[in-house]
């Protein structure tokens, strides 16, 4: 029967890579049938259970190291934990290089003062640190370790912002730059394509695509995963936006992320719409207002988004028509009779009005409070139970919709109006000649008010479609016959894209010959030397070897 | 000064046609400014008040009518008050038909014994009470009343399912049947297109776009909005998709509807899938997950789905590879070095794996309670944070997947295993290496395995994709190349739409000649004879009057 024995050294600091091969040299020793090498932190000590070798009676700290080995007998066990030390320096001497590699990123930068990148894999709990550092030096971050708080990105991109510079992460995987992987990623064409990814493995995969459909790169930006969290407000992504948006090599816009808090998508997508160029959007599992509206377009897969950005680069249409689209001032109110168009008017407005609510809201925060008054945004489902007690539905009955489109015109702060007419068997006779009427009145007193109607019905439709679209656009009505065409025109129309003041990341950062300073895998330096950039790498310790006491007793006594 | 006077009729019922016409008459009257005829719930009352037409100190209950008018001065007020009952006379004999209408549901069935459906479109709080008794006569209900309780809906689809039966709602507006519009229907061309709608204007956006782009309907059965709720679980939209299924008229099939219950939505796709028509399915707001699943279409917008469904008539190619695929048995366990990978393919899974779980959920309820262990279906990242600690990431090191992979396959109930393999900069240089001799031992042992792989990398990789995919071929994994190439192989083989056991709607309910019984809306009635079907309008009026005590008395005393 085999036997598990272990050994524990507190507070020292080996970098991943150690570990593992650790891991590796001892599981190859004789007689050992397994074996496990892990910081002990409660997922790592599971981990080791699932895999049956961790020892009864273990006490450790999460920032121990636990090495545990599991074999043929006592003897053999005991003998490979007596060979940690010789794996450890045999391991050393294998993998130091020839050259000297310093041992700070202080004495990095003055190796290579042009570097413009420092990247950063060290454990979480020491890489804001190393980032702060690297951004008083004034260098762009990409950051991927993870295990950082949200505080600190918060803090770190702060900085960054202030001073003209990316923070890519924590926790972003992939990057390219200039034709340079950072981190993890494919070997793919330049080209005229620029991503923002806040998912390292989408834009892995997006990349890939495109070069397998024909198409290239200009740079891929990654922004971490929480970038686009409320809370940090995608500060990154529009840095990202806004120097791809100034790029000449880039003629088009990729955004990939998992779905953003619903204010930071309005932002991001207002800031795509605005930066003119044709932009594919895809926000895995957020609903898409259309395919498009005006320059952006809106994929459901990550396949797709490679095939619709390497399409629209040939594509002279791609900006769609948000170039003639004029601008609306104040608040739309929507009053429909069918609640099913009120619900996808909103699915599609919710992307770039916000606030916005309703009567049939899609989520709990845009719920109107009171169906009987509007605030900000609001589309109204007039159709809706709580206003049909002994009332005619208003596909039959116009009086309820009639009182209230009086009521918003006399709200100064309204600027569009939006209706259906819901034609067809049932529904009544002649709406138009009930409701042109009185929007010709509203026009009268308010010309400042737009007023947009989706009509629905056939040619055979008793009401004759035809002229109740023609007694509508008499009154001065914009019609739609699809709702995705009216979410496009009110889309672009209430688009309102601000500079958020400040100083803008330099282009040059993206152009320039890539030249980084690697703090932490040395594997990202092997990559970046195989692909020909300048690059250091430093030979990373952190404070007081690891020893968290001793470190905390060092940085009270500066 | 306008001086506003009221009246309240106590437990009187009027239908809704009666009150609009008595509203318009009193504002007709002259010195009139407005009025307002309703039933006084607390919503109604709160209109009159955004109107400025409620007078102060109205004691009424939600069944009383409430008849106010404002009028230039208390002497008109009170004049058109007293032309109330003389308004009502006159609304009574203009519209009173020359025809014999029976006065009960019983007395029509009579009359038309070969009625097949049923009209219902009574206040809320009795159309039960009249679905129950048209069921019992072995009819098909079309339900337009709202207010309708949820137990009841339920009770009723319930009954109805028995008998092999629809109720089309509550709150149903719009189904076509044989070419004839019940409730709100734009009148279209006959055709191959055949729809279950849950949502009624979704229905007559969809339908007059499919006319308008030169398509026809077969039918279009609604199901009433909340059909598709857990509680409910989508009776009416099982029944329509079997019925349509049989159908051979119909060649396309068209689902809409609002977002189901996620139970819910993977038993009506599947359900839609095992129909082998080709089918467009649009959850309005649903992600979709993919373009195109087999035979299934998902949508973006209600006119994508109209131009979808019109493409597909005429597509033989639009079923997909449905009919080639096989089936799969047990769980499947998706182990993913690649964090937004996962997420995806849980976003094309949810639709047709249920339940699923990930430490990567997309909600709540597919939160994996403990990242070592997985349950029924599960895809884990693990790259995430909580591997991360002291470990490689698995892109570099595949020690944590490997001991997963055999983990998982220790598992009796686990029939497929799918990995990702992420090529590129900075990842592992030959990961296949390591993991194909792994997955051959496992299908060695586990012949009944499944092994597929989703690989990420370019021709330019450093890895040379190419020889990666040959590595996994060569120990028998299935290899894709885009996570939706996956998604769909999986979903086809998972799929199991069971029969519920219930007897099956009658095909000639729908191909037979269309017979209605209306009761409620005249106009209902009016626009069934328009359209050439055989119809009987019956005189309803509720119990007693609509005299609540005095109904609930004679209930007792029966």
């Amino acid at each position: 029967m085999s036997v598990t024995k272990f050994e524990i050294r507190q507070g020292a600091y080996y970098d991943s890579v150690v570990l593992m091969q650790l891991q590796r040299g001892l599981v190859g020793l004789p007689n050992v049938v397994d074996a496990g090498v892990v910081m002990a932190t409660p997922a790592n000590r599971e981990l080791l259970s699932a895999n049956d070798i961790l020892p009864d009676a273990v006490t450790a700290n999460p920032d121990d190291l636990l090495i545990v080995v599991k074999g043929d007998t006592e003897k053999s066990a005991l003998a490979a934990l007596g060979q940690v030390d010789e794996l450890l320096t045999r391991r050393k001497s294998s993998t130091m290089s020839e050259d000297f590699h310093p041992h700070s990123l202080g004495a990095a930068v003055k190796q290579l003062p042009e570097a413009n990148w420092v990247l950063i894999s060290v454990p979480g709990r020491y890489a804001a640190d190393v980032a702060r550092e690297a951004l008083a030096h004034g260098k762009h971050v990409f950051l991927y370790s993870d295990n950082v708080s949200l505080e600190d990105e918060i803090a770190l991109k702060g900085i960054a912002r202030e001073k003209s510079l990316l923070v890519m992460g924590p926790d972003c995987g992939t990057a390219i730059i200039n034709g340079y992987g950072l981190g993890f990623a494919n070997r793919v064409r330049r080209g005229s394509i620029g991503l923002v990814g806040a998912s390292g493995t989408g834009t892995q995969a997006v990349t890939s695509h495109i070069h397998e459909l024909g198409g290239g790169i200009s740079h891929a930006i990654g922004t971490g995963g929480r970038d686009l969290k409320y809370e940090v407000g995608a500060i990154t992504a529009h840095q990202a936006l806004d120097v791809l948006k100034r790029d000449p090599e880039t003629k088009v816009i990729v955004l990939v992320s998992k779905p953003p808090s619903a204010e930071v998508a309005t932002q991001l997508i207002s800031a795509a719409q605005a930066s003119g160029k044709p932009a594919v959007v895809y926000f895995i599992g957020y609903p898409a207002p259309a395919r498009q509206i005006g320059n952006l377009h809106f994929a459901v897969s990550l396949s797709e988004t490679a095939e619709i950005a390497v399409r629209l680069v040939s594509n002279s249409d791609s900006l769609g028509n948000s170039n003639k689209a004029g601008s609306a001032k104040g608040y739309l109110r929507g009053l429909f009779s069918g609640g099913t168009l009120a619900y996808e008017t909103l699915l599609g407005l919710q992307s770039t009005l916000s606030p916005i609510y309703s009567n049939t809201p899609i989520t709990a925060d845009q719920s109107l409070k009171d169906p009987l008054h509007s605030q900000s945004h609001t589309l109204i489902d007039l159709g809706d139970e709580f206003f049909m007690v002994g009332r005619l539905h208003p596909m039959i009955d116009n009086d309820l919709r009639i009182r209230r489109l009086k009521q918003e015109a006399a709200d100064p702060e309204v600027g569009m109006l939006l209706l259906d007419l819901v034609l067809g068997q049932g529904s009544h006779p002649d709406p138009a000649s009930e409701l042109a009427p009185v929007i010709k009145e509203i026009k009268k007193n308010r010309s400042d008010i737009q007023v947009l109607a989706i009509v629905i019905g056939t040619d055979e439709d008793p009401q004759d479609t035809s002229s109740q679209i023609d007694q509508l656009k008499a009154s001065g009505v914009v019609v739609f016959r699809t709702v995705t065409e009216a979410v496009e025109y009110i889309s672009l129309r209430f688009s309102q894209h601000k500079s958020d003041g400040y100083p803008p990341v330099k282009l040059e950062s993206l152009t320039q010959p890539l030249a980084a300073i690697n703090v932490g895998l040395e594997s990202f330096y092997e990559s970046l030397i195989s692909q020909g950039a300048a690059a250091v790498h430093v030979e990373w310790r952190p404070p007081a070897g690891g020893n968290e006491k001793l470190a905390s007793l060092l940085a009270k006594m500066k």
